[in-house]
């Protein structure tokens, strides 16, 4: 799982409409649900508190029109969770995104870190 | 200025050192220092206390191991702010980031999109 400001590299916040966004957070939140089939899990590996993790999934699943998480109530997997076809696919665009932006800011990364450790060090 | 999640696009947050960080809050900051010479009324703009806005240009200067904005104190300029040549560079090679990186993700934008659009509309 990843850590917010402690993996080196580019963090993409996508704004699809206006308020409508898609950051590392949801994916992280995406990804946690897809590997653990549990929200309150995905969530506590994150640091979420299960209110904070059950409200971007429902914020994630509003925004596009339709379940990017689905749950199973009852049954063997009961309080399961798991992503959908159309969750899947999201998170799959989003990893894509993140991978072609760091390839095509590699120039201006080694800039920047060339400033900072040209004074610094 | 910008406003955080009303302009859509990639908004990208660079983590060049664990807890070392530059997005797009950051950038803006700097820009608007840069327009308006002041530090103050840069924050203000962004919706940011003088606290916060004073906070951040203090870490960026510690970050980068010299300052990014540099101050002026009495004379004609009392109070004026802009950046330094770093500064400058910081904020060139960030926005050329931003740039490239909504280049590089504008295919798996539009299939997000579409994926969105098909289903909420």
């Amino acid at each position: 799982m990843r850590i917010r400001n402690q993996t080196t590299g580019a963090r993409l916040r996508i704004v699809l409409e206006p308020d409508i966004a898609l950051g590392p957070g949801k994916a992280d939140l995406l990804e946690g649900i897809d590997s653990t089939g549990s929200i309150a899990a995905a969530g506590r590996d994150l640091g979420m508190s299960y209110k904070r993790a059950w409200g971007l999934v429902e914020e994630m699943n509003a925004d596009f029109g339709q379940p990017l998480v689905h749950t199973t109530k009852g049954g063997r997997n009961f309080g399961g969770a798991g992503l959908t076809p159309v969750g899947q696919q999201v998170l799959t665009l989003y990893r894509r995104m993140e991978e072609r932006a760091g390839e095509a800011i590699q120039g201006e990364m080694k800039a920047l870190r060339k400033l900072r450790t040209a004074i610094a060090k």
